[in-house]
């Protein structure tokens, strides 16, 4: 963690000082709700008004500026309208301000002027070493101190519950939702920060200044967007390090959505799966249910309990049909599932203790009995082969919670190495929820709540920094430095073809079969024979036109495949020729390749691109048309490992055919792999913007690249790393 | 509605004498609920407890038989254990009982000796005209009356609410779940129906029994099994008729949850697909999300009011963040959403309400004034192009609901004729959704119900007795006795092969290419030229062994393509005969099948079977493995129409290639649609269970049946009709 972070964490969350900046006068007022939240809940800090306009506002002293406050401030809250802001930062800069948070909107997300404003804006606070939260903020909130600093009208609410969640989100009003869902639910939050535009600050810094606080077990994400996706990992892996989960819900997972993004906080929106990945490489847990995002920590901090256990799921329940529903629901996110294993399975037979048959363990009304449930409970955590523990309970969590939930608080006390447990009351039982959560016990309200979560508890981690995770491959400094000079002969926003693309490729060791290079329009059949022979390159063979401005070759008629003879192939160059000139006839033809014609058992398509969001990421899918029609593709953050690539190719679904579906042989899978981590690589070559080998044909021994392209970014750098 | 049904209505929900039979005495008591439930609910019926070890029960007279009850008795619950229930159904009919709900569970689901238990049950009841709930009922509820006949412990609960809703569900347990989780929400129910093992009755006959009653405007289904399709499908028909939604839940989504459903009831569980299509077939909305299950049905009741609006939906809101996230979840879903339409966006601007930009209706804070919300709305519900409009509301829902909803209330209320709308309050709010489920306005308590419903709401009605919907044609009555006769000359449960299939095929009038049939084994390439001129059919040519053993000739070797010469065909069919002689040494071989090589844009499979929950079913998928690896299959109850089989190729995203894809030549869909309603006729004769042509050829003028296979049913007919 950074000195600055560190240094601003105590004025951002618990500061003794603080301005408010702009608040009218008279009730009801937007600019007034700050003020009257933290009196409302306690705040023990000072708050000074600022008001040049008034003496008095809201009974209070009004001051005429910043500066003319007698002690120096730690955290001032602009509230104050577009046009005074900077104005009002300055006079903040004056007085030594830490950090200052402003709710004013007209600034990125509103044009180029409202850009330059921001930019001014950011250069001030930067100088001035202050920490900058918004513009667009609905402000800060420390739920333990009552520094409730927020025009967020949710929090007029008089029961802001104790707890040891911060939210973090980019929409200020969802910080109400999740305060008042969450209250229903028992579960409080420690700290709420609204981000708004992310000007200076975004969740990653804001994550970084308060990771190590005490007082926070985890944090809950709203996200709209991915501003910088650097500080972003470095938040994420802080909060790993310290076992404190990190859960998401991201905004835009349609394109309408994707739109709302955009003229919702200014921020760009790039694709979905990208992030979902990205989110995942960082062991950042995203849920797609909104209940989820705040019922998922207490189940992610029980993640030592699992320690090395198996990741499976034992569904043990009182009430059959409600505890089917949740294995369905399990099931359909993939979870496995375990019945009994052979040792509780006998002791549920030695003590009569009926479990039903398959995978759902149905104790039926013997469950209502507390040495009955106490008793199937503890075996079960005390069983070596249980993964996590759910008990579904009927309708004795509304009406005997005694009976209900004490058997699972008081077999999880005893047993304290035990496996975890997590609950779910099928009915509403506000009382159950409350003493399953006062005993450390996960509960959840709702069986898609319930799922979403355990499917994330119990599945494996794929990131980085777990056991057996190979680091990509270091490049040799003599091919970096090869490359980088193939890189270096074009000029920025170039599209390399065939021949140039394939070059820096066959530099990062993809090489591809030999090939013949024709620039001569004259050569007739027999010259071709000759030069084929002479390159050691036998019919049959493909040719294709070579033309920076024909990066889909096929669509233009510029490949013909299977050319058996040098006549074939001479009619065939014309024939290319004469469709270009036609379909394209600006297009400039370099020459010919010609190759043998080389087999495989299958296609793949493997791509590179910076993406806006959250940068270098890989991508392979199955060839042809599936990956596009089915969107049978993988994604992960580049470079990656060989063994990373291996994941992603057990998720494409189409090279199933490649697995030996139905008695077909089976394609050289590893050597994909190997392909598919050089090709990230290309994330170390900060010029390239964007790469694609379609296709790479899948041999039973090995893999061929038939294709290549590669675009260089532009010169602005936006694509940049 | 059948007399049947209509005599037992009154006595299964409204009952004027009650025996409960095999009460035991004692607080606390399973078998005790049912009393304690009536009299807390203020049941003014009569209730008599029958147990003849007592002269008392629970301080009540208890009666040794229910023939010894004074008066007769129009619903008896039989409480007792399995064993005793036949001796108590004897004792009912006896005394002339109308409806008997059995709570013992060891039938259907308990093997051979329970199948015969309830077989017995059944018999007896049918005999006296008795209507049977259950076994393994968890009893009947009517909230109106106070007719609270259920072991569910839920019903203890002080709050039973009002309702017009009227729950049938398959699991008992679940019905507690629905009262709890719905009276949190203010939905209240009218009756519950626990169905247990549907021994006699059934889904669709308890819900004809109950669909024309005045006090229930909508059904809620929890169903984990279809056991009655035709029954359930004249229910949902009727319930259509009379403008009553009904919704329904489905357990056994995924495969676990399919064992489970059969461990649970005794039910087998078919498809989870074949249920979809047949739910939606017949108008029934499935929810995916439970809380949707109750909160669907009251938007579901203003289907009338969206009429000839245009199937969109317009998002309304006061909160960026909270209305960007519906919008995003309602995309998700393929829900059409639109901003403002011109009339509406003058209206906003001449008024000065802010509308943000895109598809999101954002207000701003300028929604929390009473005179500019509602001004908004009324305008936004009288624009003719406003589909559905749904109101996100923030904050202020909680604190403030005259300022939230009134609005909304008062817009509706003084626009009678306008379009629909819904609300959804982003924070817990239980007093707004009072006060809008009072005004009769639909509000979701969370973003994912919302958006399942509103998506249900908008869709297209796909039934049979929707405007514009063709009735599938009807077979002429020679070709229908035609194909009777092949099917007549074959044993049950026989397997067709190509040629044989290929007849009945032909019949329905789904023809192949020319083919000539060689049985003699000994044919040399001059023969077999002759024998293929003769027929008019010329090379090249694709030959196939033909055996009843081998369905799937092409794993067998046993499929030859593009023969060219006589010489070529004689090798390929000696080769072919080694290879099925190895790999299927046992197989009959019947002949050689050989038929002129066609070729087309792309390949089709198309197939019939009967599903054993929803009867009859066709389906189309894309041919090659893209169905299989991608379950890229449409799927509809048979027979369909020409129009119905058209939207099913609309469904296959791998019929893209088919549609002009990225410049290819466009496949005839028309014809393939045409061969799919011809497929599905085969709906009409019972002997067949299945069906399939894999491939069809899909040409750019027509289509090619290039195999057939069919086989028919078991002798017991337990895949007929």
């Amino acid at each position: 963690m950074s000195a600055i972070a560190s240094a601003h964490a105590a004025p951002l969350v618990a500061p003794r000082v603080v301005a408010l900046v702009g608040v009218s006068d008279g009730a009801g007022k937007l600019s007034g709700r700050p003020f009257q939240f933290c009196r409302q809940h306690g705040f023990t800090g000072q708050i000074y008004i600022v008001n040049p306009r008034r003496d008095t506002v809201l009974g209070e002293t009004a001051y005429p500026s910043v500066v003319a406050i007698p002690v120096p401030v730690d955290h001032a809250y602009l509230l104050v309208g577009t046009g005074l802001v900077e104005a009002a930062l300055d006079d903040c800069i004056a007085a030594g301000v830490k950090v200052v948070t402003v709710l004013a909107d007209g600034f990125a997300e509103a044009g180029a002027e409202g850009r330059a404003r921001q930019a001014r804006l950011v250069a001030k606070a930067n100088a001035a070493g202050i920490m900058l939260i918004g513009p667009n903020s609905m402000g800060v909130v420390n739920s333990g101190t009552g520094f409730v600093c927020t025009t967020n009208a949710a929090f007029k609410t008089n029961g802001l519950l104790p707890g040891r969640l911060a939210v973090l989100s980019h929409s200020g009003s969802l910080i109400g939702t999740l305060l008042s869902r969450g209250t229903v639910r028992n579960i409080g939050f420690s700290h709420f920060v609204s981000l708004g535009n992310e000007a200076q600050t975004c969740v990653g810094t804001v994550g970084l200044t308060l990771v190590d606080n005490p007082d926070i077990d985890g944090f809950v994400l709203f996200l709209e967007t991915m501003r910088n996706s650097t500080a972003f990992a470095r938040f994420a892996a802080a909060a790993r390090r310290l076992g404190k989960p990190v859960v998401a819900y991201v905004l835009g997972k349609s394109r309408e959505g994707q739109a709302l993004s955009v003229s919702h906080t200014g921020a760009l929106t790039g694709e979905a799966a990208a992030v979902g990945a990205f989110l995942r490489h960082h062991h950042i847990a995203e849920v797609s249910q909104l209940d989820a995002l705040f019922e998922a920590p207490a189940l992610l901090l029980q993640k030592p309990r699992l320690a090395d256990r198996p990741r499976v799921a034992t569904v043990l329940t009182t009430t059959g049909g409600g505890g089917a529903m949740l294995v369905d629901q399990l099931s359909l996110r993939g979870v496995a599932l375990t019945g009994l294993g052979p040792d509780s399975a006998e002791f549920f037979r030695q003590n009569d203790i009926p479990f039903g048959s398959g995978k759902l363990v149905d104790v039926t009304l013997a469950g209502a009995q507390y040495d009955v449930m106490k008793a199937a409970i503890t075996q079960l955590i005390t069983d070596a082969t249980t993964g996590l523990l759910v008990v579904a309970i009927g309708s004795s969590a509304q009406f005997n919670p005694e009976l209900a939930v004490k058997p699972i608080i008081d077999a999880v006390a005893e047993n304290p190495g035990a496996a975890p447990v997590a609950a779910f009351p099928l009915p509403h039982a506000p009382e159950s929820m409350a003493m399953l959560q006062a005993a450390g016990i996960p509960a959840f309200g709702g069986v898609e709540s319930a799922a979403d979560t355990i499917a994330l508890f119990l599945a494996d981690d794929m990131g980085p920094d777990d056991m057996g995770y190979e680091e990509p491959e270091r490049m040799a400094p003599d091919v970096a430095q090869k490359i980088a000079a193939l890189i270096a002969a074009h000029s920025s926003g170039a599209v390399l073809d065939e021949v140039d693309a394939g070059e820096i490729f066959t530099g990062l060791g993809i090489a591809a079969p030999p090939a013949v290079w024709v620039a001569d329009k004259g050569l007739k059949a027999d010259d071709l024979d000759r030069v084929l022979d002479a390159a050691g390159v036998a019919y049959p063979v493909v040719a294709k036109l070579i033309s920076p401005d024909l990066p889909h070759k096929t669509e233009y008629g510029a490949v013909t495949l299977n050319i058996m003879t040098g006549d074939a192939l001479e009619t065939a160059i014309a024939t290319m020729r004469t469709h270009v000139a036609r379909l394209a006839p600006h297009a400039q033809i370099d020459g010919v390749l010609i190759q043998p014609m080389v087999t495989g058992l299958g296609e793949a398509l493997v791509g590179f691109r910076r993406d806006n969001l959250v940068g270098p990421v890989v991508t392979v899918g199955a060839g042809g048309v599936m990956a596009e029609i089915y969107r049978d593709v993988a994604i992960r953050p580049a470079p990656v490992s060989v063994q990373t690539a291996r994941q992603m190719l057990d998720e494409v679904k189409g090279f199933a055919l490649l697995r030996g579906y139905r008695g077909r042989p089976v394609g050289d899978l590893d050597a994909l792999a190997r392909l598919v981590a050089l090709v990230s690589q290309l994330a170390a070559f900060y010029a390239i913007a964007e790469a694609e080998i379609n296709p790479v044909l899948v041999q039973a021994d090995g893999v061929v690249r038939l294709d290549a392209l590669i675009r260089l970014g532009d010169e602005n750098g936006a694509l940049h790393g």
